[in-house]
């Protein structure tokens, strides 16, 4: 919010509960929160969540996420609340992590959006199919078409980095948390980085970022 | 923001140039915007782009959207911004369809990531394969599927407001906005709502708003 304290991290009560998050350590989605609470030094608990075995969702997340997905929070006081973009926003706003400019914040929305719409479906998705399905045969004939979508979606961040540092004004916010989360894996998915210079850089900038985690920490 | 004056509607400056509004009639992303510009009773233009002929799309939008689709948006200063729900946070936020409140801020970024994710690429796609695009048969293979995620997206909505006026909160928000446009118009995808009992109750509320234009408007 434009009036909060605006600082690195919040001040970590340790005699508050730990927020929980329903995480699987293979989810970008999840990897999102993860990276972004380890940077604003926010302590939290981690339940982890089949995402090959779906079975147990509804009884593990039904009344906390609509979708029934991970990342899922808890927060301390036990409100719960999805979606890995909706749970950056809640924790950065207010941070150096989220512009205080109206049209800067609008933008860091629209880049997290595209990547809910035109990236992520794609690039993560053929990631999981290949890499974590335990079955990529059974996806195979669906591969090509998210492929090319994804290659498409690499074009336009690229294209969009070749002449900035970050993805939204002058410094690193909760888009490149959420753009960085499925692309610095996308080969594991197939995808090729090579030519992408501009995405190269700026992954390199986004992981020497302070307090910056990897995805299997 | 928390600092703005909190109105129904922005100062109109009739000696401002007007925003300018990359368009489709039958869309209901645009749609979403358009709502919302009336209800804040902001003038704007309008530039119709096919949804069918996307052959001009770079030429259209190239610079101004990295997605190329519609709606995207210029601002009287001429900066460009995409991407449905992120317009309507730009032009809400400040006002009564924003909430304050830091908790439900996250909700109806929650819903609106839901809805981009959960929702639209299976209820608004099928509407447009089936009712809009010209060849429905090209995508009869694939709309069981996108067919089965979209029910599941109406219930959970349908759960949701069982018990519950509008989304999130005490009052319409551009949650609502967000989550309607599609939503009322699913029947032309072969959607059948009847057995919906919440979400029809509320699709009267949200068409019960003050400014509240139709889509066809």
């Amino acid at each position: 919010m434009g009036t909060s304290a605006r600082s690195g991290t919040r001040a970590a009560n340790s005699t508050s509960p730990a927020v929980l998050l329903y995480n699987s350590a293979v989810s970008g989605n999840c990897y999102k929160v993860r990276l972004l609470l380890a940077q604003l030094e926010l302590e939290y608990e981690k339940v982890d969540v089949s995402v090959v075995d779906r079975s147990n969702r509804e009884e593990v997340l039904g009344g906390l996420n609509p979708a029934l997905r991970v990342p899922t929070l808890v927060l301390d006081d036990g409100r719960p609340l999805a979606e890995s973009n909706a749970i950056l926003w809640y924790f950065g706003d207010g941070t150096r992590y989220v512009p205080e400019d109206l049209y800067e914040r609008a933008q860091v929305l629209q880049w997290m959006f595209f990547e809910q719409y035109s990236h992520e479906p794609h690039i993560a998705v053929v990631r999981f199919w290949l890499a974590y399905s335990g079955t990529p045969e059974r996806f195979a004939d669906q591969v090509p078409a998210r492929m090319k979508a994804g290659y498409a979606a690499l074009d336009a961040v690229d294209k969009h980095l070749a002449t900035r540092e970050f993805l939204v004004g002058g410094g690193y916010s909760i888009a490149d948390v959420s753009l960085y989360a499925c692309t610095h894996v996308a080969h594991e998915g197939g995808f090729e980085l090579e030519a992408y210079r501009a995405i190269r850089a700026w992954l390199e900038r986004v992981a020497a970022q302070p307090g910056h985690v990897p995805i299997d920490a």
